[in-house]
């Protein structure tokens, strides 16, 4: 099989671009922006909604549904919202199309114009807390633990397959509290969920922290997010938990009677992931061959590949592989026969090790006289014989090793190109050179940021929660910053 | 508790809108004609999308994601299907909004008007098989078997919550195929399996049958339905399947090499259950106390609560309850337990009721004392006195019962509400007073089945596929009948 990606280190976006396209899981559509998600990368998307559909609903999180349509005044309710979220939008201004009186076509009905615009949701605060005003009375009806999984569009201008799309899919949860700590603390259990779920499932070391100013969504008091380093030392931000004090539901009016009677407003949080997680997930641990896969999230754990030459060694290879899908079946691994005639196994290797199937196993003629198979891993791809007497333990292990070393691998990359500097010379010349986390102290200041940005086009990720906190003196400026903040360039 | 529902005898169709309500299963928006599916009613829909979903890949299909936007001039690509999509619809004009002049809230930003409209999916044909064009080149890349769980917009002008809302929630399948043959039995395989899904896990009877060509889906050949039967004696079509012939791939274009070195436009299908489906659900089984529902259905299939008057003795049935949940559980029943100080076991008993929790446990110090439980059942709303002993098998088979009940009661209903008529003044008098479903003779000819419809307001719901097939006259003009055809209002 010829080469078929980039390689990363000619041209790291077209490696990217390449390997979502060519490892079938999403492509650009007709409508600009919008992306179509190929049932391949679909699939993917499914396991990560089935697991964190699963945590949210551990933690008391039910589901509900919202209309995708905001009307124009409701975004204006809160003052810093709209500046956020008004500005790039899709704007349903009729309800109508009639056909062209030129005869050709069909055109927009001028008489069924809407009295008041939609907006097609970018988010959903203002929506949700205007119904939230109807369901909150006393605080017995708090907290109010609820989720969307829902399509959001957002009008930007430069996309990139699920990393930056003008629709894109999330789930986003709004919660209701009586208090400001237990609204804090939501926020700050949601991060950890994040975080789990990143590391534990998606093998995706991050860094949790807080945003700036700066960098807070639009309408928050406090923005906590999830930032995860990519192959290329840029940093991916893959998912925001906001506090959002209770500026949602004054701007709402949304009020309770508190245990001793008298009239409070609620606490808000809103917290999301999206799709963009999928772009996350391939730059972590992908190579020039294709996607790498942590097991726990791939569609397909094993392939099994037959190697033959005459058609009645394929009758006696398939006998065997039809007692190891049994076993492997049985043990919970997703396993698939490939014995198309089509294609020759030379090909289908290259193909597996594109999408990323994490392990593959091969048998020949000769394997199905010693009882063995072949086993090959995606992540390092070392190949070894093995006995078929106890096979599934040896792939249920397998899959459990390369879950391991592929997070290993990322974890051993964040550390080799996260960096404590203490010069803004140093820092330059390592954003220009290496990338990675920097981190550095700040001043504090919104101007230092932007110099900062403008210079070196780095922004602040986070001001980390993992990380020691000592005092130092701003790099830029010298004055007194009280703890390192996390810098790097990011997508 | 008061009575809360309008009785369905007094006024059904307020006796629907009142429970949908206050079970919380839903209620409408501050946009027109768009609902928000609070948490339970989504729970009820999360659980009808999972096995759905789950037939859907057992048969060979995969889910995968298109734009919410179609560009205008794809609806106009198929002739029929913009006749009948185009008209009202969501219509996007701009991608922006801008700060008012008179610096009150916001505007649309004229600048920003998108050079071709988009208008927000009422259904998907057209965007994906555009796409599919480009994934369709051989007969090896067919049969291609795809489904979509996403949000549609169609601008009803009367809209009724989960029955027709202006954004619903669907699944739209679409395949493509090498041959008419097979489309057809795709096609007719979905039928099957919405028709076995509304008998299984519904509870609910279906007549299952072909659409006549004013009832088609626009753009399709043959459209086949699944039509239940209601308690005010109206119809609900509850699921459609598409045989959309070579159209779409004539419209887009889509062409590929048969085994012969052919080339050859690809046949189509497209089906789809959506939201209303809650409908149905609701209507099929209820009384006036509130929801019945399926337990295969219902997002909590047991309640238990505990009957006291001392504190004391309630931690003596805590205790046993502990022990109940744990069986139940364990043999995969989902169960809560209901010990809220603030609310009487009268009021609770009634809530419980309303949101048809199929099966109730009460436990009072003599229970603990005998060790017994009282069981009532929702659908009958009988009451007995059980040994706390083998109490999960006791209620695993009530469960089971249950389930087999609810079916038996609509399709009694359904049978003593479907009628042979031969006369039209019978079908007049018949459609008056009792409604129902009607199995009458009919010419064929549109415009018979026009002055039906405008005479009475029933509607051909289906060519019934498993009613004979005897031939007759029709009941209005006299001309021969090849069979009879369901007749009803409806939904």
């Amino acid at each position: 099989m010829a080469k078929v990606l980039t390689s990363r280190k000619e041209n790291y976006a077209q490696w990217y671009n390449d390997l979502v396209i060519k490892a079938d899981l999403a492509e650009n559509s007709a409508v600009r922006g919008c992306m179509v998600i190929k049932p391949y990368g679909y699939a993917i998307w499914e396991k990560m909604q089935a697991v964190l559909d699963k945590m949210f609903k551990d933690t008391g999180h039910s589901n509900a549904y919202f209309p995708i349509f905001i009307p124009k005044s409701f975004l204006s309710r809160e003052a810093d919202h709209v500046e956020g979220f008004a500005k790039e939008c899709a704007v349903v201004t009729h309800y109508r199309l009639k056909n062209s009186e030129n005869g050709k076509g069909i055109e927009v009905d001028d008489t069924a114009r809407l009295e008041e615009e939609l907006v097609v949701r970018p988010t959903s605060e203002t929506i949700i807390w205007n119904t939230y005003k109807n369901w909150i009375q006393s605080y017995r009806d708090l907290p109010l633990l609820i989720n969307q999984w829902a399509n959001v569009v957002r009008w930007e201008m430069r996309t990139r397959l699920f990393l930056r799309t003008t629709e894109f899919l999330w789930q986003e949860g709004h919660t209701a509290h009586s208090t400001k700590e237990e609204a804090m603390e939501e926020t700050l259990k949601i991060l950890g969920i994040y975080s789990e779920f990143a590391r534990n499932w998606m093998a995706m070391p991050v860094e949790i922290g807080t945003k700036t100013e700066n960098e807070r969504f639009a309408g928050a008091v406090e923005t906590y997010s999830i930032e995860a380093l990519m192959q290329d030392g840029k940093a991916l931000q893959s998912g925001t938990s906001h506090f959002l004090g209770q500026n949602f539901a004054k701007a709402f009016d949304v009020t309770f009677l508190n245990k001793e009677g008298k009239l409070e407003h609620v606490w808000a949080t809103s917290w999301g992931v999206s799709t963009r997680l999928m772009g996350a997930l391939i730059m972590a641990h992908s190579d020039d061959r294709g996607l790498v896969l942590p097991p726990k999230l791939a569609p397909l754990q094993v392939v099994i590949v037959p190697i033959y030459k005459k058609p009645e060694q394929l009758g006696l290879i398939g006998e065997k592989v039809d007692i190891i899908m049994k076993k492997l079946v049985d043990s919970g691994i997703s396993v698939k026969y490939d014995d198309r005639d089509t294609q020759k196994p030379g090909w289908k290797f290259a193909d597996y090790e594109l999408k990323g199937v994490p392990v593959r196993l091969a048998l020949g003629p000769r394997d199905v006289e010693n009882n063995t198979v072949e086993v090959a891993r995606r992540d390092t791809l070392r190949k070894e014989v093995y006995p078929m007497e106890g096979i599934e333990k040896t792939v249920k292990n397998l899959l459990g090793d390369i879950q391991d070393n592929i997070y290993k691998n990322a974890l051993d990359f964040k550390e080799r190109n996260t960096f404590l500097v203490d010069t803004y010379e140093e820092f330059r010349h390592i954003t220009e050179t290496k990338g990675g986390f920097i981190l550095a102290h700040w001043d504090g200041t919104k101007e230092t940021e932007e110099k900062i940005n403008q210079e070196t086009k780095s922004t602040i990720r986070c001001i980390p929660h993992n990380h020691s906190g000592e005092a130092g003196r701003c790099m830029v400026t010298g004055k007194p910053s009280p703890r390192r903040v996390i810098f790097a360039k990011a997508y």
